[in-house]
């Protein structure tokens, strides 16, 4: 059997790094590139441990390639595995779809700011696009044409035992201790407001073109997500809160190779869900209201970056975050007809969160 | 679309009368004929307001058909729903074999005492098997060839809430009262000793081929049975107690078109979920233990029909049950190479019961 190459754009970051250990477990995977950004420390280390022949880095031009494409052109991966957070990650993306068979896909820009023009060219470019995220990894392994409602989980982050009256009084470091999934900052801030679960809203329409979405808080995270049929069944996604696995899964797709035969107890405890407070995450409600709305959603993306960012440097109070952002798209309108009128809504969106 | 023709096997029992439910609500499918017991008015009932032309009772041969085969060669039916509980069963599914295209199956002796030889005779007719059953039709759902251990839920019926040392003081009408399903009186004490759920492990070894079967307790019986990947994935079925939706699915495979978008919540208490005491249901431990001695599955199931028509009848006390049925199969060995052998083990079997 073949060995199958995969590029892993962000190598250095969470996921890439997961996804460079999932392929040392598996068999018939290698990594036959990869891109990283500024950690050239760790991409070094990365490069001698696995023995990695091509690589690439914007900030290193001088390297091997001078620009992604050249070393996608030489290396057709099989797989690209898209971990590159930010616009950057949805610029890689789009230079990478012409060049590869499969999109394993976490950057959620993509989909949340680009959902229309990625599937475009994934349909033109015959690729499939498989997520990586625990949730729509679990809703992906679950759907069928019988769906009418699906359902996803969330943390509540680290205010779900917090009471309302007191979230102004939170500072950063509360904020950035995550109940369940160690991550960057930024989205550790997201999970806190639910604004992450927003974008996850956002990402599961565009790949599953359903509205009907419901979001459960759910402590444990063992219960990613469930599909709901029109017959009343139900098929619900369970297991440890382990990205690894959805990462294999999105690798090893229709088949699945990675061997961890361990799963959660049938226990009361890791089925514990309650519906989410309208009052204590404003954000996430108003995100769900803008699910069909592109240019509302590049504006919710662009202003909650600025926010997390004034929250995280004390400028501003942990409610503040949802104001700016409903106030940032509020303001906000137009059609997205062009990965330019993108860039140009995240810029304008941008721009006025700042002045807020 | 060429409607699929059915043929019922126990059209007045519960699961034949919910078929005739189900078909009524779908398009595409009708009932071609029927076949039934002792039960003649109800029959009749069935018959007029379902317009059935054909139809055929052991009891009452000098009806349109004098046999079953007659019947069935006559009509060829796309589907047979087997429902007609005991040997009467599983000689009708023998006869019924040949002259369809697929077995929706409820008759539990089927695969409990005859296993490997309805096995064969479906794979020799290229007969589809779909189980009726909703914890068989649950896993059956949700199979593939990565799960290494499945997961089946029990009531833990009438007894559950009983202290142990109280069992021996429980009466007919203590047991009658199932907290989950409306059945017959038989499979309601099977369901209060769990010999009913340990005919269902027997089952699922044979439709799935798997061992590694575990079986939880869960009062609300909305999870039917889940899977487990060797990736670390459980998937799960969720879902209201309604035999009409396995019953649906067993006809509409592999599409789903019984329109029932109804689910129950995801709330703690539809996951609640507790190990199986051995020393309250010890007749399901030792059926658990003769999984593979087809001779002692087939004493185990005249044992226990014996056993409770004796506490039916108030001739012995609840546990005793469990003694007749344990001691009956300790004294049966023996390779099980024909249907006949099936029957003279059988009567063996019960014979031996009655005389304990």
């Amino acid at each position: 059997m073949e060995k199958k190459s995969v590029v892993i754009l962000g190598a250095t970051g969470s996921i890439g790094i997961q996804t460079l250990e999932v392929i040392e477990k598996l068999d018939n995977f290698y990594i036959s590139g990869i891109v990283f950004g500024k950690n050239i420390n760790l991409a070094r280390e990365i490069i001698k441990k696995h023995n990695i022949e091509n690589y690439y880095s914007p900030y290193f031009p001088t390297y091997k390639f001078s620009t992604l494409e050249e070393m996608l052109e030489k290396l057709n991966p099989d797989i690209v595995v898209a971990a590159i957070p930010g616009f950057d990650g949805l610029i890689a993306i789009l230079q990478s779809i012409p060049y590869t068979k499969r999109l394993a896909l976490a950057t959620k820009e993509a989909l949340v700011c680009a959902g229309p023009f990625i599937k475009n060219e994934c349909e033109k470019h015959k690729v499939e696009l498989i997520p990586i995220d625990s949730e729509h990894s679990a809703i992906f392994q679950l759907f069928d044409e019988n769906v009418v409602k699906i359902m996803i989980t969330a943390s509540g982050g680290a205010v779900r035992n917090v009471k309302k009256n007191k979230l102004s009084k939170l500072k950063p470091n509360d904020i950035l201790k995550h109940p369940v999934w160690n991550m960057g900052k930024r989205i550790t801030v997201d999970s806190a407001t639910m604004v992450n679960k927003a974008f996850e809203v956002m990402e599961a329409y565009e790949l599953f073109n359903i509205e009907n979405i419901d979001v459960h808080i759910h402590p444990t995270g063992t219960v990613h997500g469930a599909v709901l049929l029109n017959d009343g069944t139900v098929k619900i996604h369970f297991g440890f809160p382990d990205m690894k696995v959805p990462i294999a899964y999105s690798l090893t797709y229709p088949e699945r190779k990675f061997n961890n035969p361990k799963w959660p107890k049938f226990d009361p405890k890791n089925f514990e869900f309650y519906n989410v407070d309208e009052e204590k995450y404003p954000a996430f409600f108003y995100g769900k209201s803008i699910l069909k709305d592109l240019a509302k959603r590049i504006a919710f993306n662009a202003a909650d970056e600025i926010a997390v960012q004034r929250f995280l440097t004390e400028k501003i109070k942990f409610p503040q975050i949802a104001d700016i952002i409903i106030n940032t798209c509020e303001n906000i309108r137009g059609n997205v007809n062009s990965i330019d009128d993108i860039f140009e809504i995240d810029k304008i969106s941008r721009n006025f969160a700042q002045e807020i």
